[in-house]
């Protein structure tokens, strides 16, 4: 029998970014399911810095498409979290934006955990961060875009087809023992 | 039956940090394993701007405890893994930190997922950051201390005396819907 360490090796090294995806409610007790695992990251003291609009109407994705050449993901998912740091939480900016990573992957992890659902995280929005603030409304001086995930139904008929190797260093290129 | 999902919440759920360790050798097999689920995290670009140093030796250790106030845990545990972000991978500020944390978070639960050991992320000796770089000779322009992760076995005598109720915000504190 496989041990469980091995098992959740496998689940998180089996978990990558998915792009396509077909048009599936999620239920809102799913998204809060994902949520939960978002919300057990660790954190500089615990200061649990981050901030998440939940996006599933459509006019809302339609404007949010605008500041992004990612757009047809964030139309195509059917909810995207808009992740945000709260900068009234902060307590050290390094280490607060290691906590929104470790947030944001323990999110991908838990639609991961779904079946059927897959995700992707969107960076490249970052460039237009005041914008999509304005949209928000939000205080630019409390709150800075960290980045946005878009989750919906894995497309599996593209997705299969489109398989690239998924690549990585070896350990051995990144490590040094003492 | 438990649901699949649920039983990966539970493992993300209820990784906490352990700052109790008693002496036990962990194998090389081991900590490559840990390893293994830090290298399957996301980043930007998939820069993967990650360096590790695997700390064993105890004048090492010795060396390192000066450099933080919780020097007794790193002295303590088996091993420590000193994580550096590599600028020479860099690709932005924002989203290699980001990378870094959920790197962190995946050997997290990679320590997690091993029978009988625990782990805690030291954020505090990014104080000392400078010195850590003398320590290993590491050019301070290439390499920036992102945090350490002392892993050992633990000490469950003393982490069920000192159980105190872990506390997250609910999620109704950190979202909004649209």
């Amino acid at each position: 029998m496989e041990s469980e360490s091995k098992k959740y090796l496998e689940f998180v090294r089996s978990r990558k970014s998915i792009r396509n995806f077909i048009f599936s409610k999620i239920y809102k007790d799913t998204i809060l399911e994902i949520l939960e695992f978002g919300r057990w990251a660790p954190s500089g003291a615990n200061n649990q810095p981050w901030r998440v609009h939940i996006v599933i109407n459509e006019k809302v994705k339609t404007m949010l498409k605008e500041h992004t050449k990612y757009g047809s993901i964030i139309e195509s998912a059917y909810v995207n979290l808009i992740v945000f740091l709260d900068k009234e939480k902060s307590y050290d900016r390094v280490k607060d934006i290691q906590g929104i990573g470790a947030f944001m992957q323990n999110l991908l992890l838990g639609v991961h955990a779904q079946p059927g659902l897959g995700a992707v995280w969107i960076g490249e929005i970052l460039n237009q961060k005041e914008r999509v603030n304005e949209l928000f409304k939000l205080d630019l001086e409390r709150y800075e875009l960290m980045g946005v995930i878009c989750i919906g139904e894995v497309d599996k008929a593209i997705e299969q087809r489109s398989q690239k190797a998924r690549e990585r260093r070896p350990i051995d290129d990144f490590v040094e023992w003492y």
